[in-house]
């Protein structure tokens, strides 16, 4: 299975340390999963790392690094820094994996909301505590199958 | 908990079961939830339906039409027919629950696209043949956590 | 002064209770700020129960119903169900007063971010745990001044 | 607390100055709680200077290139000039953080409105004739929240 | 030369006073001239409460009661409460008069700001504290020429 | 007073005699006041000519390269050419002042038409036959107020 | 060869008369070519007419009253009176037929301007003094061509 | 009077010869006209050309080569090549003359559809199998008029 | 298999007769296939004459009123009238159906305009003298596919 | 017949290796379909994998490596990565030849949806389990014709 790499035509809309990190990912012929697993952290998560979408400890670089043989350096003071999140892609989306969720917000989004409502009551999943992570299923008929879970905490709006 | 009930303002989007199905609902006090024990599918499934984003059987119908003690008539013919999904709220969400999960595709939209090539290959995660539930779970700390699972078949690209 | 009235060309977008409510605030000759210490709540926040952006608790509704004479069971049911916020008016706003306040998040956004980040760390200042109110001052020079203070729970973003 | 540091990917839309300043702030080490005191300004001023969308006088400039180290030659004619505000970030934001701004915006928008009128008759709360703060609170459970203050003069419509 | 009414596809964006104003105005042939006279007020203020984009006071009600024949009940309340400005038209104009002017701020709006910047420093021009006006006038060779005065308190943005 | 400068980010948008321009102005010390009484022109004009928004006569450039040391040939071509207008800024403006311009014809649009069309007829004011001024004004009070004053030829629309 | 009619679903954004001008058009059986005839104007102007996209002369309502059978009164205020132009369809066009001219706009726009600047000088071609006609042509392969002549008055930029 | 020129801000949308043949024909002093006459073709066409909007043939090449002293492989194969037509500019266009042509579609473009459907059935004008051009007249009065000729094929929608 | 139905809330942009066709549809239990089947038509065109977004002949209003049990006169004018189409649906598609035929055009638009270009030249194929069908297949595994076959007519720019 | 060639302003929308392709196509003197019979692949593919929206296979690289004379090394890597789909133009398309098939979408996607529903139930075509050709037709009359076929697996939305 090939690597994910970064198109060219991304890295303007991406902080610089994007493309360092994807070439030496490239060159070591390392998948996320490996890195994920070596920083103790979730795929998507190191993913949204490499696209300057969540922030690195200073363990996290230590390790990155050290795997990937960049320069401490290079990346360490925008790593942990603040990440300027959001505008990795157009909204909505134009590529079809990534509209295809986009899509189940736009079909599911009032029944989730009529479902939290019951359930919760009146208030949100929160996207910033939060967690998410990717599985492979196989079904017994031998299809493949991608799950995903969203886990956030719940918040009750403030009364006042 | 009160019960999730139909904004007046978002009717004219909606096929006009809707609104009988959300006023029998009220006035049974069913939640989601029992509605979709009895019915044997997923609680947002059922939210789906009520919002007119999702296909009833006749199954579904028969069921719906005792519970909630609406004619049979009333529903059937629109109900399992073939719905005009996509048109229950505007994008972007301007609802705060929803624009939550909005969001998270607007953050991780790539990073879920890297995660999953190098996982599955090149190809999508169904949103058709696609399931989805939500579920609550309460922490360590008593705190409430809110968790979604997105399930799609996965779909490799052709190649022609 | 006058009372605040609800423009007719409105009512479309809100729950069909906001028409009712400001009705009988304008028949009685109630501000927000006497209705606000009679609910014990702020008056921002009686404001947005009256458009339909928040939620009612049924002391809320009781104590609504009494003192503006509208009958308990016209308003109970939508006002302590689950708003559908954020569509009281479009974005941006064309509403000068409301324009206002979006060209300070327009101006100042990085820079509250900035600030943000560097006194709490990579989070957010939530939108939902959060509380608002409004105050007048009369300056030394006899001028007049609007102070809008916002006050949001700190939610770091989750290392995952 | 690592410091807040310009995304390379924002620069195109900011004034030349504005790099120099935030890569001399790293460099030296210091918070903008650290340069609006040596300034005596607010510190979202202060960041709004280094984002270009505020007007340094020349004391600022003299104090800012004094403490940055940054030749008052290379800075002092576009700070003292004019800003061409407003251009920091896309609207609606796509940063969290100032996305939650904006959606108090579009939640509360009328309420304040309603407000506002009831209290100070039919204007503006300007925001040119303007300050703003960000303070930190620890409540008694010990939890961080974020104070937004924002302060503007009254402006009534006038009469012709 | 005929009177200006309400285009019918215009009124659900208005006030419900509008129409009535406008009926009554036609009935009486009265032109927004003669009424500003009455009312000792400019015609573009005038034209402005018609539309519901500006407050009337109490005398003004009185007056236009007086003159149009409407009665006072029918308008009072929502004439001198706070209209909900900005929605007369879409915005970029599709009206070949209002593109006009919309075009005018398109191609000479960064001009003038560089001339009120050297002139007034850095600041606005209130559009709140702000009147404006409509004048004819015959040039020497028989030709007619609209002009427009806009009239606004200077402001300067506030040092915090 | 400070001079008004070329922010760097614009540039990509005007042609390039622009920064040339602006260049010249700030080494000469020269004001759009003093420059437009050197030419003969409004300084709106002028300052419209350095944003590549009006068309210079030769003896516009004979002028502006005598005063401001701009060779004559590095210049003579594009500026006496045809502008390619309506491209200095985006609309609906984001920067404050020229927002308050845009806002007014929001709010104003259709006031200004009824006027208009009662005093003039069917038809438009131009934007092409067409001069624009700014004043400054002191009122009694001692504050400060800005004068735009548009004047355009009156057209009829025409009877085919 | 069929009559045009109006549909249904356009009527909401087009004045009250315009359903009845082409009710009675139907009924009569006439095309706006031989309305045109009767009224001595171009057919397009007379479509324009019935669109409620231009103004009647006393005589134009005369005529098309007496030819089409439709009471004088019920059209003659609003006919003669100031129309609100531009709003009989969404641009960019989503009928195939309009679209077709949209896109000779895009895809010539830059090539007309260029030519008429060299032919005319800095300046627009009116839309306002302004005629247009359609005409039918049959080719010699018998292949039928359809013609549009827009017609102009070239106004210059002024100088000022 | 000037020629027209290639602003340097649109450079980017266009085929790289655009601005090659803009040069030359600047240096040579040639209007479109001119080189028109010499190619045998519309004037608007071959600033279509100019724009990379239009195929050219060889022999178009040929002259243009010869012309413009422009070496004919530097240009040849661009522009015999496929034109990706469409992106000379914004549309809604903001230059106030290719504006007035969208206008004129704004107003006018469903009193084209019913006057083209009247005489040619149900069908649409081509804008491929297409020819335009620009004329200058001179009224009796003396004013001067701008006439654009659009011939295109009719097309009559297919029965399937 | 159930048959199309017309949700209700798609009624308002589609000509009246629309909900009257889909009505005698349902009544008398007919698929597309059997109408286009009785109309010598294409299914597709059949189901566009239902939206309004084809031309009917005087055969087909005689056929479709037998067999459908609608009055002749109930929907010959307008359905033989002159279709105002491309209103059925928003633009990017809501609904997943027609989204997936909106995204071909996306991914593949520049693939197909270069084997189209090389293949037939400098032109367009054209969507009005046109034909569609729709088929249905069954793979040796048994799976299904649907096929769409798109035929219109090769329409080279003109050399003008 | 010349060759599809790359228009320099769609580059930096691409990814790197289509400039490389393009340019040794041109210099091989290839069309698609020549590439494609050695590719054994679809014309439309392969030129949807020069435009970066198709995934190449390691035996696809090695022949068009072979074919084309580009290194190996230079496309391997990126060609038989995971492409980001969806970039190539705007949309809606401003390319003629591009809208049509958009223009088809707009027009006729209800017609297929009703008539795939009832055909296949309720699903979508895939977009992704998908191939596409384009052919060529001559009719009797000499015309010319193109044939564009679309052939997705059909997927049933799940009931869960």
């Amino acid at each position: 299975m090939p690597l994910a790499t970064l198109d060219s035509s991304m890295t303007s809309r991406l902080p610089s340390y994007s493309q360092s990190l994807f070439d030496a990912k490239s060159q070591k012929g390392l998948t996320f999963e490996a890195i994920a697993q070596h920083l103790g952290r979730e795929e998507v998560a190191v993913a949204a790392l490499f696209y300057g979408q969540a922030q690195a400890s200073e363990a996290d670089v230590d390790k990155l690094s050290g795997l990937l043989g960049v320069p401490r350096e290079a990346i360490a003071a925008q790593m942990t820094g603040f990440p300027d999140r959001g505008r990795a892609g157009p909204m909505p989306p134009v590529e079809p994996l990534i509209y295809r969720l986009y899509e189940i917000v736009q079909n599911y989004g009032y029944a989730y909301k009529a479902v939290f409502n019951e359930k919760f009551g009146d208030g949100i999943m929160s996207a910033i505590c939060f967690s998410t992570k990717v599985e492979k299923e196989t079904a017994e008929d031998g299809s493949t199958w991608a799950v995903i879970t969203l886990r956030g905490k719940w918040l009750p709006f403030s009364r006042f």
